[in-house]
Formats: structure tokens, sequence, C-alpha cells
């Protein structure tokens, strides 16, 4: 271990003092280091305004205990420096600010057998919260494809999208982890208590915000930063045009990951964010963990078989048998003459085709003539 | 009117002798003329192998015959140098071949009162005949917009898209326009008789094959290029990996016309086709009979209004107001003070904001403190 019990403890402060996201007391927090940067607190608190409130509650902070609590309770606080600090986290550091949320966190509050530094192959997926069923079962299923392709799905804990995608990867035995706006020790949603214990005793569950936190507006705003930076892409499931998941999809774009959408019916408010951001280019039509896969797999690695269409018996037919079967009327019946004619072709030649495309089903034989077999026929798509 | 009938009775003739689309002989016919390619057919017949068949029709064609026949019945032939030719058909001379088919049509067999040199801003609305309801819906829905705003639409006649779209032109008062694979004297499918009798009566049916042709299924390909042509832009509502609409939007797209799609829940096969071609980027996302207007009108024309997200009541709240307001818990309460210290602002400011926050219902006020009030509550989206 490389980090100091000090410049630990010095972290623990800060992060107790300030909101997650303050950019002011983060972003000096990773230039000056911890330790230094609570004594610009302690010494200089009326440097700038951000600093007045943080100041003010140095004195009741009790870092220790609140490590020890947490410890006590299987939560450990990951930090730069640890062999767990996932450097993709970094990456906050250049993304600037979103409704005055930004940079890399002092911390971490991990609880959970998944190290995170080794997600692996990360994605995210996020959506409504007023998810519709079918919202639901594609981010299921995505989630579930993902999973089982040794993918970590990585959202938070709300209802619909987010929970639809914990959902599906771990019914597939993927790994999943849920990152909280809360501290990971509240169940918020309550009705989601089971299945982030399951996370919590499987997977994973991060936040930024101290262990007891209660859920901010504020507060899920800055957490959006951290589903992008720990992830190489971001799947918006379903959003309506205000929907968190798009702040998410904001943030995976500012630091240049991959950004992608599910389509949805266009009379369904939950999909209109979606196709806004698909039509404005912000991101790449997604239907299936197959695509994501595609679009997020190093060169080489999962590229999807170009999606053809299933082969039509029609596809099996040699050219000339094809020619004959295309002058051949959908319904009402032509002589092998007019077959010959239309075609381009011999009439003996044609009369050979034709038998053998009635053997077929091709075509049939009616007494005035020749017409499209039934399959043909409703197949034909003009 | 500058055609000379012995020109405008040349191309007659080789309408009847060949097959819509027939690259040869209406290449041919457009470098040449319709009098000296017919010359050509007559006297070299053996010069081309394309060329055999359709000069083995000659003896049979009654082309005098066929025009008056069919000027009776109200049905014109339009050429290119008449007047009602829309020279945006040229275009096809460029376009190149798919499936074996393509150039410029030698003529066009226009019944009804629409001229096709007039259509003005035409769009085509084309989709898969074995459409969902949601694609019905979205393709009426969207010829209603697209003919309301003046626009004509232009499609098939087929069962599904093509039948909403011009339902929908039609209910908003708006110009539509049938392009057939058969014969515009012919109703086909047969349960369409109805409505092609309505556009022949009051808008337009249009084919390249002469009055009488049956629907082949090389003639759907040979038509779907006039769809194409004709239009400044064309939108798949609905198709499958397998659709003939995927057909017209490759010929839109080498005629740099605009393509569009219509996207729908990925778990419709129906879609799949307009989903690929959107991934694909060979269509650009379109939700609605705006957002077509959007790309196909001319720069300044149709701007649409960017699609903002409905005005929330926080939004009319003053700055320190939503810092306030973002710092209240969601669920559990807490004091003025706590509220003060994470917004970062004096108590008694807090204290009085808090007040005119609960008057408005944004924050309750309950003996343990303070939360977010109901609406917001539920409104909140991670």
């Amino acid at each position: 271990m490389t980090v100091s019990d000090e410049e630990r403890i010095a972290r623990v402060t800060i992060n107790i003092v300030t909101e997650p996201g303050d950019l002011r007391c983060l972003g000096l927090t990773r230039e000056l280091g911890g330790i230094r940067f609570l004594e610009v607190l302690r010494e200089q608190p009326d440097l700038r305004p951000a600093f007045v409130a943080a100041a003010g509650r140095l004195a009741g902070a009790q870092p220790e205990r609140v490590l020890e609590d947490a410890a006590r309770r299987g939560i450990r606080f990951v930090v730069p420096g640890d062999d767990e600090w996932p450097s993709s986290l970094d990456d906050l550091a250049d993304a600037g600010m979103l409704h005055a949320r930004g940079e890399v966190p002092v911390g971490l509050w991990v609880r959970g057998p998944i190290r995170i530094d080794r997600l692996g192959a990360a994605v995210a997926v996020v959506g409504s919260r007023s998810s519709t069923s079918y919202g639901d079962e594609v981010a299921g299923d995505m989630a579930a494809v993902l999973g089982a392709a040794g993918w970590t799905v990585v959202s938070g804990a709300a209802y619909g999208v987010d929970y639809a995608a914990h959902r599906g990867a771990v019914t597939a035995d993927g790994r999943t982890v849920a990152v909280l706006a809360c501290g990971v020790d509240r169940p918020y949603p309550l009705a989601h208590r089971q299945m982030l214990d399951h996370l919590g005793e499987h997977h994973a569950v991060v936040s930024e915000a101290p262990p007891g936190s209660a859920p901010l507006s504020i507060r899920f705003l800055a957490r959006n930063r951290l589903i992008a930076a720990l992830t190489r892409g971001t799947v918006v499931v379903e959003a309506a045009v205000r929907s968190g998941a798009l702040n998410t999809a904001s943030w995976a774009d500012r630091m240049h990951r991959t950004v992608m959408g599910v389509p949805g019916p266009v009379v369904s408010a939950a999909s209109e964010g979606v196709h806004e951001l698909i039509r404005a280019g912000g991101a790449s039509l997604v239907t299936c963990g197959d695509d994501v896969l595609e679009l997020l797999g190093a060169p080489g690695e999962h590229l999807l078989d170009v999606r053809r269409a299933p082969e039509a018996p029609r596809d099996r037919l040699t050219i000339r048998a094809r020619q004959v079967l295309d002058a051949v009327p959908v319904s009402s019946p032509a002589s092998a003459a007019s077959v010959a004619r239309v075609a381009g072709l011999g009439a003996d030649e044609v009369e050979q085709l034709l038998d053998g495309l009635a053997r077929d089903g091709h075509v049939e034989r009616l007494p005035s003539g020749w017409r499209l077999g039934e399959d043909a026929r409703s197949t034909i798509d003009q």
C-alpha cells in the first residue's frame, strides 16, 4: 500500500466535510494531495467562498471513527494511490463540470467483493426510473447478454431501467455494480434493499458520499459522472427529454466514452430523449447486447456478423431460374410463352425451368397458365 | 408540345415491348431518342442479346391503339420533352442499377388530375406490407402532417405502410401519388380498388408498365426507383431486413435524396431493417412529420424548434432557492442547519428560502425537519 494512513485519513475528512463533486475542494485535493489541502482548509478557510462551509464542518468531523465504523460493516474507502483505485476515474480531471459538479472524487466507498480496479470491460446501462415494460425488458436482456459475455454492468439503483439491468446481469451470472447517490449502507429506494444487499454481498455497491449520507438531488448529478467514468460506454435504454440518464450520457461523451441509445416506439415519451440523442448524433443506435459488444469491443473482438436477411428459398435458385421466377405473374396466370418473353429467354428452356420451379413450390401451374406459388405470393414484399 | 407524334408513338412501342427498368433498351432510347432506337431494334435486333426479346414483340405491338384506349379511360403517357415530364426522373440516368433494373423510363402512364411535373415538394413514405399497427399509425400521422404542410406524399399501393400513408395524406386534405408496378388501370391488390380509384380521380396513379400489365416481382423492383426519383427524400417507416422499402431507400441514396428511418421497438422484426439502416448511417432517424420537414425543407424553412424539456416548477426558482432545494433530502427529513451546511449558505437565508419553497410545495416541513415535497419526490429521476 503506497497511501499513508495520514493521507487516507485526510481524504476521509475532506470527503466528510464536502459534497460529492465539489469542484474546488476536489480539484485542489487532486492537485495538492489530501494532507496539504486539509491544511489549506484549516489555515485559510476564507481563501475561497467554497471553502467556508467545508471548513465549518471540520471541527465535528471524526474521520477515524467513520473509517472504523465502515470497515466493521465491510465498507472500504478506496483512494488514488491504492491498488484498487481505477485509473479510469482520473479522466474526470479533464472532463469539466455539469450542473456545477465534476472532478475526480477524493475517494470512493465500496461494499462488496468486486474490486473496482478490476471491473474489466465495463458498460453502463442506464435509463428512466419511469421506464415502460418494453424498456425493462430490453435493459434486462441487454445486461444479460453483456454479463454472459464477461462484461461488468454498471448502473444506479433506481426503479426501472437500473433495476432491470442489475437483474439481467445477475440472472446471466454476470457481474454488476451499483453506484449510489447516498451512502452504500443506505437502501434507497427502500424497495431495492434486497437487491442492494445481494450486490453488496456478491458484486459491488459504490458511492462517493460517506456511509449514512442521504440521497439528495445534487448527489445524483455528481453520481452520474462516476457511472460514466467507470465504464467504456454508456447505453441509454429509455429516457424522457428531461432524464438523469442523459446527464450520464453527457459525462460519457465528455470522457470520450461510447454513448449508445436504444430506440423505441416514437409514440412513447419514455424514448423521446433517446431518439433526440441519436438524431443529434450524440449516440449510436443499438438494439441488443451484441450491438453494444460490437461497438465497445477492442478491434477484432466481438465483430458482429453482418446481419443478413434469412435465406429465402429463391436464394438457392440458379440465376436463370430466378430470371424466370421474376417474370411469373403474382396472381393472374400467364402462358409459358409470355413468361419466356418477359424473361428474355427461349421458350423451351423456360418450360423446363418452370417445371423445376413448380416442383419446389415456387410457381404453380393452373389450367390457364403459370403464376407464383402460394408461399411466394405471400412473402413478396413490395 | 415539343414532342412529335412519331416520337411519342415510338416510345409507346418501346414501352410495350420492353420491361420496366430494362437497362439497355431504356438507356439507348435516352441517348438516341425513341424513333432512332426503334429503328435499331427493327433493323439490328441481334445487336445485343437484350434486344432479341423486345424485337420479337414488335410485330404484335399496336401503340396507337394502346394510346387511344388509355386516353379514352383518362390515362395519359408522359414522355421526356412534355411539359409534364418531371426533370427529377432524369437523375436516374446516373443512378446505375439495382437488381439489373435502372435508367430513365421512356415514359410514364398517369391517371389523375395531379400533374407529375408539379408535385412540388414531394416525399416518399414507404415501408413494409406486413406492417404493425404501430407502423400504420406512424405512417398515417406522418403523411397527414406532410400533406397538411403542402407536401405531396408518394408511395406504392400495397397493404400496410403504403396504404396508411395515402390514407393519412387524404385525411389531411393533402396530395398523394401512388406509383404502381402494374398498369394504372389494374387494382392491385384488389382490396385497394376503392383507394386507387379515389387517387385516380382526385390525385394521381403512376406506372411505367403499360395499362393492363400484371404485377411481377421484377416490376416492383423497377417501380421503386421511380418513387425515389420523384421525391426529395424517402422515409422508411417499418421494414424487415429483407424489404422492398430498403430497395427504395437505396435508390434514394444513389440519387442523393435524403433517406430517413422511423425507429420502433427493438423487439419488433418489422423495425429491424430500419434500425440497421440508421445504425449503418444510411438513414437519419425521424420520429414525426416535423422531423421530416426539418430535414427536407430548404434552408430556413420548417426549422424545427429545439425540443425542450417541459418547464419544471424548479425552473422558475432563483438560483439560490434551487441551491437550497438541491440540498434538501429526498425522504428522511433534515434540519434547516443541515440543509444550510450542504447548500453552503447562511442559516438565516436558508430558513427564509425553505419557507418560500414550502409555500409552493417544493419542500415539506415535518416535526423532525425538512424534506422534498411529494411532487418533487415523485418526479426526481436519477
